[in-house]
Order: structure tokens, then C-alpha cells, then sequence
């Protein structure tokens, strides 16, 4: 299992288009920059538990976009297969691995 | 350019899991089982217009879920290098083609 923080940066990766900028603004500041949730509201002028419940329910938001469309879990699945793929094709040829090169650079 | 219907159908593919349960239906019953706006409205007791504007709203979300996701154009890309890469490999290792097969059905 990830740690939680982890999985949240993942999770926030494939999903951060359908957040609104107040939402990725915050989780930018506390998860990618380690900004303290006091910090973020002296920043924003809202009170500390403003921000915590507004990265609580972000994550949660996250967590039910992975439960309905799976991108991330599918990912992992596809990168574990790429994998397997180029260790059975190995460097025999360039043209070949190019390809599983720019699957792999999808997601 | 895909038609209008094939392309709705693409997207409600990829999105369905993102919309409620009266936009489903009424996406399934209009473009999937092809019944009238005017049967749908029947059917569930509403005027047509109102169906009407579900269903408008549904197709400007799922071209919206596409703009800030792509999980439609990505697959298509991703379909295009898969099939490069079974003619490059051909059918020459059956655990290869098995690995290719698995990651073109994940989508």
C-alpha cells in the first residue's frame, strides 16, 4: 500500500483538471510544496479549519474519481505490462521499443 | 471527423461512470436504444423539452469530461501504437502477442 500522501500526489496528478483553482491552489501549497495548512490561510486570509476542510473534501473527491474511472490503477496495470513487454523484446529493435517508449510516456 | 452519434457514444463509454443515474438512462434510452425524446418524456412522466435539455447538458459535460481528461483521444492514440506494434512483431511470440492483447483491451 502507498502512503497516503503518496497515493494523494498520484491520485492528484491524473485528476487536477476537474478541480477548481481554489482546490488545486491549496493542494498544490500542502501536499507538493509542504505548505502547513496555518501557512495557507494566512496566505488566503481563511481560517485554518477553512482550509483543512477544503483539503479534506479534495481528497475525498479524489479517492471517488479513482473509484469511478480507475485512471491511476489502470495505470499502474499498463506500466507493469510495458514493462514485461520490453523485458521479452529486450533491444533487439529500435523501431519496437520507440513504440513502448511513447506508451509508456502516455500517462 | 467522427459523426456526432458515434463520437456521444465514445465519450458516454468513457464518462458514464461520471454522470447520474436520470443522465444515464436518458443517454442509454436516446442514443444507445434509440427511443424519441418524445417516448423518453413519455416514459418518465417529464415534458420533452425537459428531456431535451437533460440530454443537451449531458453531451456539453461528456465533451467537457474530453477537454480536461482526453481518455477518448488518448485511447485512440494508444490503439494506433498497439497496432504498429503487433505488425512490427507479428505473430512471431505468442507471450508477446498475449501482453499486447491484454493492454489493447484495457480501454
Amino acid at each position: 500500500m502507498l502512503d497516503k500522501t503518496m497515493r494523494i500526489n498520484y491520485l492528484f496528478d491524473f485528476y487536477q483538471s476537474l478541480l477548481t483553482p481554489k482546490q488545486k491552489n491549496y493542494m498544490f501549497l500542502y501536499y507538493l510544496d509542504d505548505y502547513s495548512l496555518g501557512e495557507i490561510a494566512e496566505q488566503y486570509e481563511v481560517s485554518r479549519q477553512a482550509v483543512y476542510d477544503n483539503i479534506k473534501r479534495t481528497e475525498a473527491m479524489l479517492e471517488e474519481y479513482e473509484e469511478k474511472l480507475g485512471l491511476f490503477s489502470k495505470s499502474q496495470e499498463r506500466d507493469q505490462l510495458l514493462k514485461e513487454l520490453k523485458k521479452l523484446i529486450g533491444d533487439n529493435s529500435e523501431e519496437i521499443s520507440a513504440i513502448i517508449d511513447r506508451l509508456d510516456k502516455m500517462e
